[in-house]
């Protein structure tokens, strides 16, 4: 097999972090082509490199020789079957099926973060984070539910990883992680260690380290800026 | 092992339809618990029967004796890895992971057509349907995307389902198509006969007979009539 992973820009690409760094971190070798979000115009060059390939026109997209999977968790799940010796998910069955679940919610949920608090790994910016937890209640109970529902997560985990060690549920939840420290969304001292340990393992380090070098301003992923 | 489905009204409820289908076309014996969407506010019966169990406060719910799995695809992926004998996803390797993706498409996306057309079984709601085509452009774009899609999968199949036979993923598009059918909105004709062979799939033809059994209206799954 040979594994070629199509990502969005580092600095913004939350659907693209997340197959990343489970390749990354179990180590599964794969060609990195990186496709820039110039915009998604039909015509964009984002478009015309994607389109051929996937007809949502979205990234991430793996290829496996031929075979091409254009979603984030389909490609997770593929790459379970194909490296059953690899623990992607948790070994027991009853705690898979939970990670699963909290996974699935993030790949469906949690839309009114995703809305407001647009990944940006390069910038710092907490008085958007301040104006948007002040005009939208809504956001504020969806990260109270966050925190609340991953603090408890974590509770049981008996490690700094949601479910035992670093697996797929973890690597969907980096981009969040993201999130809320990029905008300085206060969160609870277990949630905030939890960051921590997410922005400190190795694939996520290396994630974030190229996103900084990336040193580029993609203006429909910016709401909130006008320049670097 | 034991099995109890919590799900919502039929009519109304496109995420419980889906664990439900993929159970019953496989003859997975289970336990159904309809749970009446009475409203979503925290002290509802609603509310109050599913939090204790779910912290997502929604259905479907699957009990495995005391496990508890809380979303539609979660539940369908914990059901392959117990019947493996089942052929819940198509066996090819290559097939099982363009259905995973097509799924993992229904699992995330077509928000518009899930915000304009709300699945109401016992309902015909043509002028409904002309209306939100007139004024939505882009759900215009979503559906002639989502029939150019499947037209293409179905032309590609071989068989009257998107994969062969029928598998999760006709399970996760059959909502969609009782939405097409219930707002009567134009389609292709290989999109036509595609719900017209789900329509009449025994796991959905007795999901929709029990739905038409219900003559329950509630209010907040009904935004376009004031009485049934």
């Amino acid at each position: 097999m040979s594994y070629s992973l199509y990502i969005g820009n580092k600095n913004y690409s939350t659907w693209s972090m997340r197959p990343w760094l489970v390749m990354k971190h179990f180590q599964i070798d794969f060609t990195e082509i990186m496709v820039r979000f110039d915009n998604f115009d039909a015509d964009s060059k984002f478009k015309q490199t994607i389109l051929p390939l996937n007809p949502y026109g979205t990234v991430p997209i793996l290829l496996d020789d031929e075979l091409v999977i254009s979603d984030s968790l389909a490609i997770c799940e593929y790459l379970v079957e194909r490296h059953p010796q690899l623990p992607l998910w948790p070994q027991n069955y009853k705690i898979r099926a939970k990670a699963r679940s909290v996974t699935a919610k993030m790949h469906s949920g949690y839309s009114h973060i995703r809305q407001h608090l647009a990944m940006n790994i390069e910038a710092v910016l907490p008085e958007i984070g301040q104006i948007k937890l002040r005009d939208f209640p809504i956001l504020r109970d969806e990260i109270n539910f966050l925190d609340n529902h991953l603090s408890s997560l974590l509770a049981e985990s008996e490690s700094p990883y949601l479910f035992g060690d670093f697996s797929i549920a973890d690597a969907f939840y980096a981009p969040m992680c993201l999130r809320l420290k990029g905008y300085q969304i206060p969160v609870s001292n277990v949630l905030n260690h939890y960051i921590e340990t997410i922005c400190t393992t190795e694939a996520v380090a290396e994630w974030i380290a190229e996103a900084l070098e990336e040193k580029d301003f993609v203006v429909m992923d910016e709401p909130y800026r006008i320049c670097r």
